[in-house]
């Protein structure tokens, strides 16, 4: 028999579990890896983790085995059934207490389910986000766990020291209950699809409307590092724009312009429409990838429909740049306040205690949208963990209405110049919505009442007789017709 | 034993049920009547129905028996369980090659199941969408039949006289198999959220942005409604605006401007995203549902965020009124686009034979979004039923490019005044990016491969040794890290 001498197990030895297992080993403890192909095991031990404390096992049983009490096991295999499958592997082997955590991009639901299954024989399940790619898993990843509230303490110093550090705090704490790790990555991820889209959208402005080279565009991003936007998908942007291939040429302008989506930001999008929650940034986020991947039907189009020839740029080049950070900083801080109410909802939904100043602080480091912002919104919420909106806060509140004159420029110029801006433009759509008393929704229950006895309410301030507040209101706006409301049918 | 005397049945008398037997009646067919709650029965057939030569039945038994074979049954009942619930009724009278036909609003997927489980035990099954409300229903619905094939024969001329009738044709046709009949009604009802938000946002820029009273938007309305946005909803709206309370004051004013969502505009939104199309006038319309249901915080939002002052109009109001309706007529050509985009993806998903004439000639009368614009429709596909994509039709390609100046000013005036107008600004989003030929989708693919390894593939015409056509390209952007792309984990 086996010592029982890790801290730790983890399943799963691509790039990302890999670096995990250096990292929580530079963390000083002691891990076992498995891996279902099993020399994978050995490879690494004599390669990437040689000299390292890690150990290794051959079968499942030896792996259990190597595990010190309360066991604690990550996996980071392909979700899905993967998952299952190396649940049901483990659970015979382990005993009451014993800790499986997912740290694969698992859908919440399953996360969900998994918790309710692994409690009910006894075990504690975690579903924990992990976010920052192969770099951040290796030196400091942002880890968003949640699941059984009894694993944490077993497994917080682990995970705090092994994520990202960002000023002294550790970019990890203990999401909530359930499915909730999972759901916050998923809407972390929603918000980088976001995040990435409106700085595709700033370059594709800086090139073809304002007519940069990818070296000047370059120095706007670098330029921008420096500020309010600073950020590491502003800096690789930078970095990227700056990289040539072999012959000089720009890499990004060899690279195909067809992006998949199948992922999280459609979960994200997915969950924001059933839970009622206007997430439109990421929305269109997901949509502007759609609409990449059609290149051929595309390339097809821009052969018979044209658009307005966009001129040499004859304005104030540094005030145009300038307005365009504001605009990138304004639909970020609404993608944000999006991404906030929809965790609101869920929280609401599945019954979950979500802390918001901790999930600002598990996105503030090791992950793709780390950012200088997200030590703001921290604060937001560290100053008023109830805050309804983030554009309720003092700080985003001045921030946004210094940034949306110039944020209505840009948008209204890219319309002119006919170069498609749809996350800037739905966040400044959104802007002027949510602060509209009086959207134009009253025609829109007008028609549902005329054209199916859908009914309506009353407008506070302008009840009588006929319009009881508070009540379904129906109206026989066509003289003909009946006066019964729909109720079973709905068309 | 009662006499096989009726051509068809319906289940389900609320107002939608009690109609369609009445038009059915009116056709020349005899209609059997049932409903769960019987006393309903003799109401109906001793108020509405007096004189016709409906009949009734107290039991599932006597309904059943009452039918000529094959039976025809329609249900007009609350879409879900309440469907399979009179079906396994149903099932157990019934023969070989009856037909039991949903007309309610369920969710495509509960038809397609719904067809396999029938078929497997001999009988046939039809989901139908039955649009245009009340009116519709009684005087002529649009109805969109899908599900087993050999039932059309059998249903076809009570379907196609009980519908409504566009310029001698039928607004009724065999939509394909299993749950397509649903699905284009879900696409119907999607494109119908699209229709409504369009002519909100019209409706609060002539109101806000130009300063128009409720009469004088009244006849913009009366006046667009002899042009190309001639439609029922334009009419309705027009009627909606003149519609005054007692006390003179415009009825509309005094609805609560809070929309529900949660049917099929949300089913539609959701397949988008699921089968990858840029269905983004719909998710918008959907959102902006979503958010108007968000009053209360509207309310405290618009006391502490605040938008550009819009002053009086001083520009051409005709000119501006024509560029408006330029507006909404582009982005209803790019809504319908969408939305046949998306059935396009649904029949290779699910392996329907779509015929997409007859789709637009269906939606030309009787239902919600009935308008001449359809018939333009219908004839780009009889020109060319294989067309890719409506904006590759001659009439909608001169159409939408004569539109464009108009709309640009509009969206981008809009924008400057700070009226939301989410659902303009994604129809024009769309078209520019659909136009174009090289989207900045490359710098996201760039992002994905700098930081997760997913790597990219190279723009065809870029092609070199290390860039070749056709592979998963990665490269190590930053000297540091790996050159394994990821595979098994994707962050």
């Amino acid at each position: 028999m086996s010592q029982a001498v890790a801290d730790i197990g983890l399943i799963g030895l691509a790039v990302m579990g890999q670096n995990l297992i250096l990292n929580m080993n530079d963390k000083g403890f002691t891990v076992c890896a498995y891996n279902r192909t099993v020399s994978k095991v050995d490879d690494f031990l004599n390669n990437e983790a040689k000299g390292t404390n890690v150990v290794g096992a051959k079968s499942i049983e030896e792996f259990v085995a190597k595990l010190k009490r309360p066991r604690k096991i990550i996996l980071l295999v392909k979700a899905g059934s993967a998952v299952d499958a190396f649940i049901d592997q483990l659970v015979p082997h382990l005993e009451k207490g014993d800790i499986i955590i997912d740290g694969g991009n698992s859908h919440y639901p399953d996360s969900i389910r998994r918790t309710a299954e692994l409690e009910k024989k006894g075990l504690l399940f975690v579903g924990s986000g992990v976010s920052g790619g192969e770099e951040g898993a290796r030196h400091g990843p942002s880890l968003m766990p949640g699941g059984s509230d009894a694993a944490w303490p077993h497994i917080k110093e682990i995970f705090q020291k092994t994520a990202a550090q960002s000023d002294g705090e550790p970019c990890c704490d203990w999401v909530g209950q359930t499915g909730s790790g999972h759901y916050v990555k998923m809407v972390h991820n929603g918000i980088e699809y976001g995040d990435m889209q409106l700085i595709c959208e700033a370059y594709d402005i800086l090139k073809r409307g304002v007519g940069f080279s990818n070296d000047e565009i370059a120095d706007v991003f670098d330029q921008w590092n420096k500020g309010v936007l600073d950020s590491f998908l502003i800096e690789i942007t930078r970095d990227i724009l700056r990289y040539k291939d072999d012959d000089g040429e720009p890499m990004l302008e060899k690279i195909l312009d067809s992006a998949g989506q199948k992922g999280t930001g459609k979960w994200t999008a997915i969950s924001a429409l059933d839970l009622g929650q206007p997430v439109t940034l990421i929305g269109e986020a997901v949509f502007a990838r759609c609409l990449s991947s059609l290149k051929a039907e595309r390339t097809r189009a821009s052969k018979i429909l044209s658009g307005p020839q966009i001129k040499p740029f004859e304005g104030d080049k540094t005030q145009f740049v300038k307005d365009l950070e504001q605009a990138l900083y304004a639909s970020k801080i609404v993608s944000y306040a999006q991404g906030f109410m929809l965790m609101r909802e869920a929280a609401k939904e599945y019954n979950w205690t979500l802390n918001n100043p901790s999930i600002a602080l598990m996105w503030r480091g090791g992950c793709i949208i780390r950012s200088v912002f997200l030590k703001d919104i921290t604060n937001a919420f560290r100053k008023d963990p109830q805050l309804e909106n983030l554009l309720f806060d003092d700080f985003f509140n001045k921030a946004i209405h210094a940034a949306q004159d110039g944020w209505r420029r840009v948008v209204a110029q890219a319309m002119l110049w006919g170069i498609p801006t749809p996350a800037f433009s739905t966040a400044l759509a959104f802007f002027d919505g949510y602060r509209t008393e009086r959207v134009p929704a009253n025609l829109l229950q007008a028609q549902r009442d005329y054209f199916g006895a859908h009914t309506f309410r009353v407008l506070p301030g302008k009840e009588n007789a006929k319009l009881p507040a508070g009540q379904d209101i129906h109206i026989n706006w066509t003289g003909r017709g009946g006066n019964v409301s729909a109720s079973t049918y709905s068309a």
